[in-house]
Order: C-alpha cells, then structure tokens, then sequence
C-alpha cells in the first residue's frame, strides 16, 4: 500500500489523482491533500475518499472544517502544507500546486525522504539547481507528472544515460496554433481557454496558448532528464497522440503514445516501474486516427518559445524571471487587464530589466520572484489596459 | 570484444552486418561467415574483412577457395554450416540466412551456449515451439534483427512482461498496397520487386508485396514475445517510419521509430542493451517528413496475413506448411512460372490438403516443409502457367 500525500487536490491534477486512487484502493491511500479556496470541491472530495490530513490556504476555512468535521486534522497556509507533505507515514508527495507556491513543500518533503511525484514543473524551472542536488543527497524519486515528462521518462526505460542523444518535446501548439501573429493581437480569454486536445486548468491553458508552457517544459526536461538546452527540441504535433520522444546515438527514436487522458501518467507515477490497468481509459487506435502531423515550431510566431531557451541558457535567476513574470502576466489576461500578447512583451521585459544572479538561494529565488511580479503590474498600471 | 560467426553473409543483411562490424572494429570481430553460391561477393567480403572460417554451400567452391587462400578455414554444407556456429571462440551468431535453410544451424548454436541474432524469421515460424525451449534449457539470449522486432523489443525496454496488452506491427504494405485485388492480377515480377521504402532480398520483397512477410512477423512475434495471436494487431503504414509499437495495460504505447535503415537493428542485437553511433545513419526528422499515416489492413484484399493468422493459431505443423508452400510459390513467381495471386492461392492449398500433426519434431518439419514444397510443384505442373 503507497501512502500518498496530494498537493493541490482541487484543480484539474488533484482531481483526476483522486480518480486514479479511488480505482485502485488495494494499492494506493491518500493520506493528506491540500487545497486552496474551493472549499465546496474539497468537501465533495472528503465525502468520496477519507483522507485524515487536509490543509487548506485560509485560517477560516481551516476553522470551518474543523468545526464540521470532527475525525480528520486540519491545517492552513504554507506551513500546513509543510506540515502534511512530510507525515512520518507518507511515501509519495504528488505535487500539483500551480505555480511557484509548490516549491518550498516539493523541498522540504524531499528533505523527509518523500519521492516526489511532480506535476509542477515552476519547482524544477525556478529552482533545479537547488531541487536537483537534494534530490541525490536524499535518495529520492523525482517522478514526472506531466504528460510529455511522463512520455519521456516512459522512453528511457532500460536504457543507458550515455546514450540519449536529443529529447524531443511534442506541443499540440494550444488554442491559437492556426492563427498568424497579427490575429493574435486581437484574441480573447474564451479563445485561449479552448485547448483543442486536453482540458486542464485555467493558467495551463493559456500557458499553452503563449506556448511558455512548453517552454517551462523545455526547462523542466533539462533538470529532470539532465540534457543539455541544445538536445532538447520542441515540435508541433496538433494530435496531441506522441507525448513525446527520445533519439538516441544509434538514431533510434522511442516514443510514447496515448490518446490524451492525463490519468495515465499520474498513474504511472504512481505505479512505477510496474503498470495498471487505466480503468476508464481509452485504448489508443491509430487506424480510426489514421494521420498524424508534425512540424516546427517558428519562434518568431512563439517567441515565448525562444525567451524559454534564452532563460534556461542564461540560467541561475533568468527562468525565476519568467516564471513569476508569466505567472503575473497570465493572471493579468485572465482578469482582462491586458491583451494576449502583451504576456510575452512582458516577461521579455522583466527578463531585460533584470540584474541577473548565478545560483540563487531559495531567499533570493522568493525575492526574485516578487520582484518580477511587481515589475508587471508596475508597466500594466503605466500602460494603457487593451483588452 | 564480441566474436561473430554470420550465417549467410552475401544477402542483404549480411552485407549490412559487415558494413556495421567494420564500422565497430574495436567492438565485434566477425570469426566466421558462409556464404551460399555468390563466391564472387564472399571473396570481395573476403578483402574488406579478415575472417578465418568460412562454408560454402558447394563442395566445390570450397575447394576453389581453399586454392586461393591458404590462411582461412573453409568448409561446405549443412555440416560446415553447423560447424562455424559452434565454434567455441563465438559469442553470438547472426542468422541471415534466408528461409528454412536457417534452422538447423540455429538450433546447433544453441545448444553450443551461443546468443542468437535472428534475422531468419523462418526459424521461429516453422519451429518456434523447439527453439523458445532450447533457448530457455541453455540460457543463451534470443535477439531479433527485424526491424519491426527489434521495434517491439526495444518497446518492451525496463518493461514488465505481465503490463503488455497488445503487439503492433506495422507494416508499410509492400510494392502493391495501393493496388485492387482485380489489379494484382496481372503484376510483374519487376514490379513486385519494386518495395516503396527498404532495400531487401528478392525473396522478402516478394513476401512484402503478398503480405506473406507480415504474416510470417506475426507469428515471429507470438513466439519471440510469448503473446497470443489475438493480441498481435497489424498495422499498415505506408512510411515506415514508427517501426511497431507495444501497447501497454495502462494503455500507454510506447513505439520505436526511425529513417528505414537495417543497420538499426542489425546493430542493436550486437550492442544490446547498450547503444552506439549508427555510422551514416539518417537522423529522423518528424518535422521533414510532416505526415504519418495509419490504417488497418483488409483482409480480403491482403489474403497472405488471414492465412498467416489461421495457421498460426492452429500451430503444431501448419505454420510449417504456409511457410514452405510460400517459399516454393515465391520462387516460382520470381521465376515467372506462376502469377502474383497464384503463391496465396498456392499456400491455402497446401494447408488444405496437409494432415496435421501437433508438436512436430525436427524430422517431422523437414518432412512436412518437403512436402509443403512438392504439393506446391505438382498443382503448378498439373495448372496451365499463367505468366
């Protein structure tokens, strides 16, 4: 039996991880989640799965629930979430909070000799060369989560470090993969939160339309598969059916397909090195599919594709850069403040406004974040609103 | 450094191998190597590469050779043959021999503790029931070098045999995959041996165009693998590009993909589990080629592969008899004395008229695959020929 932890269980991950567990009771347990404000969700899940630890984000909701329920612990905020991703009785800490809030618990839960399975790719953007390094010193798996980090690491199996010679990342090309640069300018949030293959939250899906999801992937790829940027290639394959290959020096290529249910490699972050049934689960049919397409990407339509490789060869705090920039920015395109485009015009200008800093300390990498945070909402508030 | 006796060394793979083991001299060392009745290509192998031992197939053109150079071993016949497969300094063997012909020199190496490196798929066709054995009582290893095999095999990399679900072979058609059943009335040998992607041996190519080979792959499979024939699934795809794939219990599928290049594989089975540069190998490029395409194969259109099915599942001597029955039509057809629909029609014959004997010794095969071959001469003798 795995005893499992869930960070995040309330978005498009927790949930699905939940479903997972829940058709496979024999072998997996959740013992602790965590959610952030949907308190309603939370409940819904607590009636469908016991789960003795719950950390929320608020003291009132943790308050709330305390009075209603009377057999589980709660607890609240950052040092909640700490306290439940490193119970002595945890195995696994499955880590899908959005966004840099899922640093600190994905390091301390390794610090307690958790494997870690990760569906928050911002902790190895931001911080790999701090997460990385621990993850060594304490003997930990560091599993992936997402779909293209899971084809990965599928097409590795039994085979020799040495001998990988490119990674190659599929992108469906998001919501926007058919329109040119100057109909970009112009597109709305109900456009982008169209993604035509997979249904994942709100920040991911625009992330997908930008295409800076792929690029925090590419940066994700280089820490958890130890690549150089230059064998790391992305290419547009608007199926979504190869999640992603791996070439090796005798020219062979090993991929994963799937029809797109992230079920699976959550479950098989869960069930490795074996594999289970995917109750549910849909068998691929590549005769009913019968075509699959695959082209470059053009960095100059996806420029946050080029600004991904820029940060993650510069390295040290330029991806924290990025990262909280488009974190800011994305928000500011959710909430209408700002047009489609305006997301990548301002991380390149975080990015350039930026003193850069090689290795930083987790102290650096919160300040750092904040500070390119700020500096987008500082430009927004000089700018005029677009949208 | 791995010793290699090549079993059939002037055809297309062996050819292939020698340029491979040339290339990987600090590697492999090919000890030995026969040849059939091209002398003229053995000697020029003869010069490129030093090999000590070496069988003909006539006693004449051993003698011939044992004029000309006198610091090589050479040897004629099944006899030689089975000779320079047990010879103690040998680690593996490379079969590529073509058709039956491969099987008793196999087996031979087998018992004499020698991997094999299978490109003779008739081996495992005709008596897979006394080679898996054999190969389990001397534990030596069993490595494909078909491309599709080697595919799956490297599919099946730090996987567990109990989460496999299904085999996919692909299978790019052959040279008539575009034609009607009413058009491959009248083909020509020309253009039979015409096949869209590889550079195989006549006999293959043939097996290609009638789906013979597919079907004989399948029942490769079934026996490399230990899977049923009900989860082996055929897959055409004009490209050949995805080389077969292996779907999982978790429905994940994980394929093998690569520019069409037996080197691959021939290589793969003498690195294996390691890896190593293909010298002049083609870098696959999914961007350059853009579209895949996929379908799944009629059945009435491709007879050859229903046969193929049937006798496979009927085991025991009919896979036997198909294939000795197509091996006789093949030859007849790439002699012009018979037409293109004849060798399907032919091979169904001969599985209808033989007696089925369940669990065939060697003795029995050799007899059965004699018989296959002459019921096939006699009904083509008692036919007007119709090319």
């Amino acid at each position: 039996m795995k005893k499992i932890t869930v960070l995040g269980v309330t978005g498009s991950i927790g949930t699905q991880t939940v479903d997972v567990v829940k058709h496979h009771r024999e072998e997996f347990e959740i013992i602790a989640m965590s959610a952030g404000r949907n308190i309603e969700l939370l409940e819904k899940i607590m009636v469908s799965v016991h789960v003795r630890h719950i950390c929320v984000q608020n003291k009132e909701d943790k308050e709330y629930l305390e009075n209603k329920y009377k057999d589980c612990y709660f607890y609240y905020g950052q040092e909640g979430l700490i306290t439940i991703a490193t119970l002595p009785e945890v195995d696994v800490v499955l880590n899908a909070i959005v966004g840099f809030a899922g640093l600190l618990p994905t390091m301390e839960a390794i610090k307690a000799h958790k494997d870690i399975a990760l569906a928050n790719k911002e902790t190895l953007v931001v911080a790999g060369h701090l997460i990385i390094p621990l993850v060594k010193e304490y003997g930990v798996a560091l599993l992936p989560v997402d779909s293209e980090h899971s084809a990965i690491f599928q097409s590795m199996n039994g085979e020799h470090h040495g001998d990988i010679s490119k990674i190659i990342l599929t992108a469906s090309g998001g919501s926007f993969r058919d329109k040119s640069r100057e109909e970009l300018k112009n597109v709305t949030v109900e456009q982008a939160l169209k993604h035509p293959n997979w249904s994942m939250g709100a920040k991911i899906t625009i992330d997908s339309a930008t295409l800076f999801n792929k690029g925090l992937e590419v940066m994700e790829a280089k820490w958890l598969f130890n690549v150089d940027y230059d064998d790391i290639e992305v290419l547009i394959h608007p199926e979504s059916i190869v999640h992603s290959m791996v070439e090796y020096q005798d020219t062979s290529v090993i991929a994963q397909l799937g029809t797109p249910d992230m079920r699976l490699p959550i479950q098989y972050a869960l069930t490795y090195p074996r594999r289970q049934p995917l109750i549910g689960g849909k068998r691929l049919s590549l005769a009913d599919i019968g075509t699959l397409h695959f082209y470059a990407p053009d960095f100059k339509r996806f420029k946050a594709l080029e600004l991904a490789y820029e940060a993650g060869r510069k390295g040290g705090s330029m991806p924290c850069v990025l990262n909280g920039a488009n974190e800011q920015a994305n928000a500011l395109f959710l909430d209408r403040k700002i047009c489609f485009l305006d997301i990548e015009r301002l991380v390149e200008e975080a990015m350039r406004a930026h003193e850069w800093v090689d290795h930083p300390s987790l102290d650096q990498l919160l300040e750092i974040d904040q500070w390119a945070r700020n500096y987008v909402l500082k430009r927004v508030g000089e700018d005029e609103c677009k949208q």
